[in-house]
């Protein structure tokens, strides 16, 4: 810390480990908020980040380590976007400033980082299953400690940690999840749950039952004629309003809560209550996203995760600055566009998010076709599934979930959508180098685990033009797809009416070319395009092809390309193992063809977070790169 | 159906569709109950089959059929083992003596097979998605008909049935949820859900209750130092006893129930009441799995699915005919007692199942080590993080999962095992071609699926002893491992001592030759071994390479070879997009070699269900196909 932030961040200068959080008397642990709160916003405003999930955690973040023992005792934080205030005071400080920066810190716990951040997160609803599994190690081995899971209501929504909760109540062990209710996931949350759960949100609890019942019965069409349905209903709602403890109590947890999440001397007396406890404990704690930072309190959703802001506020309470445009439209914007334009004239077009109607660009789809258009919450197995049954019914849904999320339904779309060969579309954002959201957010495995799915189509547009026809051609198409495409700015490409269906499985020969095939696809393509600009420079004649689809792979134009020019580069932002290049390469053993071929693309491994254009450098993603394989293929 | 059948199978006889079912009086239904029993039992003793799961809902699927108007009715079963009686009353009667077989009826619903079956299922949990998506679909086009999901209590463990539930409550959908409660899934049932259904299961609540407490009393060390937290719990268990409509109220469906699954009379009264009410409704029926066949009812695990049964039983009541044993030990048998002889002497390593100890070989392990089994349900997900927690705890977890269901967990894989290079085992049996139980089980996709993750080592043995020092090595390898391994016998390999690590990413080569390099992976191996005889008896001089890993491969012993040899045949049972094949492809195509290659495995499609040897020889998986691979490249 600089000298002038010691003044500024009176006590937090002082904190190097969470013993020193243990020291301060409940008047110093409020300061402390306040200053870990206006220490992350200076920061956030600067590097970008998750501002609201971590704002509304600082007071449960500083009680739990306040209370508990770490790193002996374990806190799995779900998700991980929220563990700001935990890195800031368990040593990491001083380089918070490095935060989401190429090898900086990162945004979401890591084990390799610090001996406190007890489990890698970042994709949502695996905090109860990772924190039970060292329950019943700790126990298996006689060690002492207690496991917390901290998660969010909206975390929920994904069946994966009923899963946990199921067990963890069975196996009757000694566990603590920390039920981090701010009433809402990243959008606003949709279960059923979380309404019964978030019921016991505030006081008053008969008056809000009531003004619920009034809600009910004004958007109850022909109220009339239900009236018996109606009171049962009513009825319903009655007994479950006063009962948030039930459903956990289902699952054999001991219910503690409601509790609120900023009030730092109750949780602290909770968690001390309940830490000797053995047994499964569920502490419901209600928290506002965002708290301490107006603009994000009032719009949560978008300040979720925000890029820098180009004026840093000055205090806590200046207005809603909103992150700086590209001045290119991005591949969200044109595909949320597109869904709106697609939708005008098919009434068959369904739109299917998990909680990410702003990130996957259908907001305005939302708006305008509210009827067809579907939050599943944090749920994307159910949500491919659930696309499926609406196929059978003759819809064409389209089900936008990121590459990285989409791993999570992977078994559906093998086995509901491309088995049954249901024509459903699965756009998929965030392809390819993300950023810096890192490791866990990454989308580089897609093209390598959907091509072993017979009767999936895979396409990827080379520029956010193409991905407007691709979509409508998807649309068009028999069968399911999949539809792959970057983060961030598209090319700017110019935009050309009227949508068409691209002939299906065809690639499209940019530049002819007798020395060196370049192939890409997606991202890849430009930098093919480029690279063949260089090496004509260079007297090199390079065909430049962009494959536009992975499956059907268009054999036809690969292989002559491939047979005239004896040489073959293929440029893919996805994993080697199994990715586009490999089906180049098995299209070209299955036609007996052997030219020379280099493969660019991700070589096995995991990759780190950072700016995408210095991630893309590091990776040798680039047209130097391929120009310089084309070279080596030619020397 | 025959004459003789005729009178043997009085009403059924007559039962060509569900309008059929619709005319009968309550009697008739009762004896079109016995006769569907009688039916499935003699047939399933011949073809092999789900025996218990189909016999505990023929008065289920009757009562349905009588009330609900399919095919414009929709009915989703969950799993779907469970649909024979199904299949028989829906015009599939006189096909269902071809049931598992090539070409015959599936053991499963198909689309494309009846009208009446509306979803295809086979991996459980997707129900209630499908249904939902069904049901909205319905609503927004405005068509008529009931959508309804039937899910068995033990799906109700996977996560997914949640993320169904929940949203379906949430949108208020016009759906009926028959829960199938048979008080298990397919192992007796664990989760603390399972327990809070069941407690509802008969009458005498009160007298339930005080036994399970005395129990509870019995089973609690220490009772004496723990009476505050006995009393907790005894007050908690007491409240939830009471409630089995709770849970699925919080989820805002409508309950109804328990109802007897086998009162035909009393399901027809409910279904029939409940079909007009608009909005989500879940029906509780209480069923026992394997009904009318008593070896079924006393056994139903062992009956879950059957293979031929050597001497029929002449009536329901004959005793229990184990099905023939093969004569050389099943991989499955030498993985579980390897599993028992490695946790003899490390304590470190745990065995997880998702409800299949028997499946998995694990019976035997879970007797011996009672503290170190855990059985998480149907919960893959769970499964695989549960894993990775203990894993971090410094256990050494084996999770056995078919790998046909190790697509469920595959984020898991890739997000909390692989990310954080935790050293957990993914047993992975029924690994390739399945047989009877057809498309929704082969294991044909692991090997793609899983390269692409960082980290991760992937291992097939040859033959069943190696499999036993695979697991060794996997156990001594300090990261994550994939071990996939057939269904069915082994080779009769003998079994060597003491068990050894493995040279890490190392093949092994089996026959040298220098005309041509046959390279297989798993059951590959073999065929690749009998082709090399006969290729030798032509004067051909083949290679023969045991690959022994997928990744790391041995690039260097391979790339010699197929550097010598110039032609290079691969052989796996498994798809042929990013399998195997294209790993090699990979390691030529970087070291920059351009021997001749055939790839040997499935060529993208889905594989139909019939015995294991009939599908090998459809798919040309056979030594002859090799030899003839090998021939091309010769020519």
């Amino acid at each position: 810390m600089q000298p002038s932030e010691q003044t500024t961040y009176e006590i937090l200068a002082k904190i190097d480990s969470p013993a020193d959080v243990k020291k301060l008397s409940l008047d110093q642990l409020k300061q402390l908020a306040d200053e870990v709160r206006r220490f992350i916003i200076a920061h956030v405003v600067e590097t970008g980040g998750h501002l609201a999930p971590s704002l509304g955690v600082v007071e449960l973040t500083l009680a739990l380590h306040a209370v508990f023992d770490c790193p002996n005792d374990k806190i799995v934080w779900d998700v991980g976007h929220q563990t700001y205030a935990h890195k800031i005071i368990t040593g990491r400080r001083d380089q918070f400033c490095t935060l989401r920066q190429l090898d900086g810190l990162s945004g979401f716990p890591k084990r390799r980082e610090s001996a406190y951040d007890a489990f890698d997160t970042g994709h949502s609803s695996t905090s109860i299953s990772a924190a039970l599994g060292m329950a019943v190690g700790k126990r298996l081995r006689g060690a002492s400690g207690k496991v917390l899971a901290v998660i969010g209501d909206g975390s929920l929504t994904g069946g994966m940690a009923y899963e946990g909760l199921n067990q963890a109540g069975f196996l009757n062990e000694d566990l603590i999840v920390v039920l981090n209710d701010n009433g809402m996931s990243i959008a606003p949350n949709v279960g059923a749950l979380s309404k019964f759960v978030s019921r016991s949100l505030s006081g008053g609890a008969y008056q809000r039952f009531r003004k619920e019942l009034e809600r009910f019965l004004k958007n109850m069409p022909g109220v009339g004629e239900n009236l018996v349905e109606l009171a049962r209903r009513a009825e319903e709602s009655f007994r479950a309003f006063f009962s948030p403890s039930m459903l956990f109590e289902a699952f054999r947890f001991n219910y503690v809560g409601p509790v609120d999440g900023h009030d730092l001397g109750r949780l602290i007396n909770v968690f001390g209550n309940v830490a000797p406890i053995k047994g499964p404990h569920l502490i419901h704690v209600i928290t506002q996203k965002g708290k301490g930072y107006r603009p994000a309190e009032e719009n949560p959703a978008h300040f979720h995760g925000v890029g820098k802001i180009a004026q840093p506020p000055a205090t806590a309470d200046c207005g809603l600055i909103p992150p700086p445009k590209p001045k290119i439209q991005t591949y969200t914007e044109v595909f949320g566009r597109t869904m709106v334009q697609l939708a005008k004239e098919r009434r068959d077009i369904v739109a299917i998010t998990a909680a990410m109607p702003e990130g996957t660009g259908l907001q305005s789809f939302a708006e305008s076709y509210r009827d067809r258009f579907i939050d599943v919450g944090i749920a994307e197995q159910h949500a491919v599934t659930f696309a499926a049954g609406l196929a059978c019914e003759g819809f064409r849904p389209v089900v936008a979930i990121y590459s990285t999320f989409m791993q999570r339904a992977f078994d559906q779309v093998v086995h509901d959508v491309c088995l049954p060969k249901l024509p459903v579309v699965l756009a998929m954002d965030r392809a390819g180098v993300v950023g810096e959201d890192g490791e866990t957010h990454q989308g580089l495995l897609d093209l390598s685990f959907l091509r072993c799915a017979p009767n999936l189509s895979i396409m990827a547009p080379a520029d956010e033009n193409e991905l407007r026809h691709m979509l409508f051609s998807a649309l068009d198409h028999d069968g399911p797809t999949a539809l792959r495409y970057p983060r961030g700015a598209g090319l700017g490409a110019h935009t050309d009416e009227p949508l068409r269906p691209l002939p299906w499985g065809k690639g499209q020969l940019l530049s002819d070319g007798g020395d060196v095939l370049l192939v890409g696809i997606g991202v890849g393509v430009e930098l093919c395009r480029l690279a063949g600009v260089m090496l004509s420079a260079e007297g090199v004649s390079a065909a430049v092809v962009n494959a536009r689809f992975v499956k059907p792979l268009d054999d036809e134009l690969i292989c002559q390309l491939a047979q005239r020019c004896g040489r073959v580069v293929t440029v893919e932002e996805n994993m080697l193992a199994g990715g586009f290049g490999a089906a180049v390469l098995e299209a070209l053993a299955a036609h007996g063809l052997r030219p020379k071929t280099r493969l660019i693309g991700v070589n096995d491994r995991y990759v780190e977070h950072g700016a995408q254009g210095k991630l893309r450098q590091r990776l040798g993603l680039t047209p130097e790169a391929v120009a310089a394989a084309a070279r080596a293929l030619l020397a």
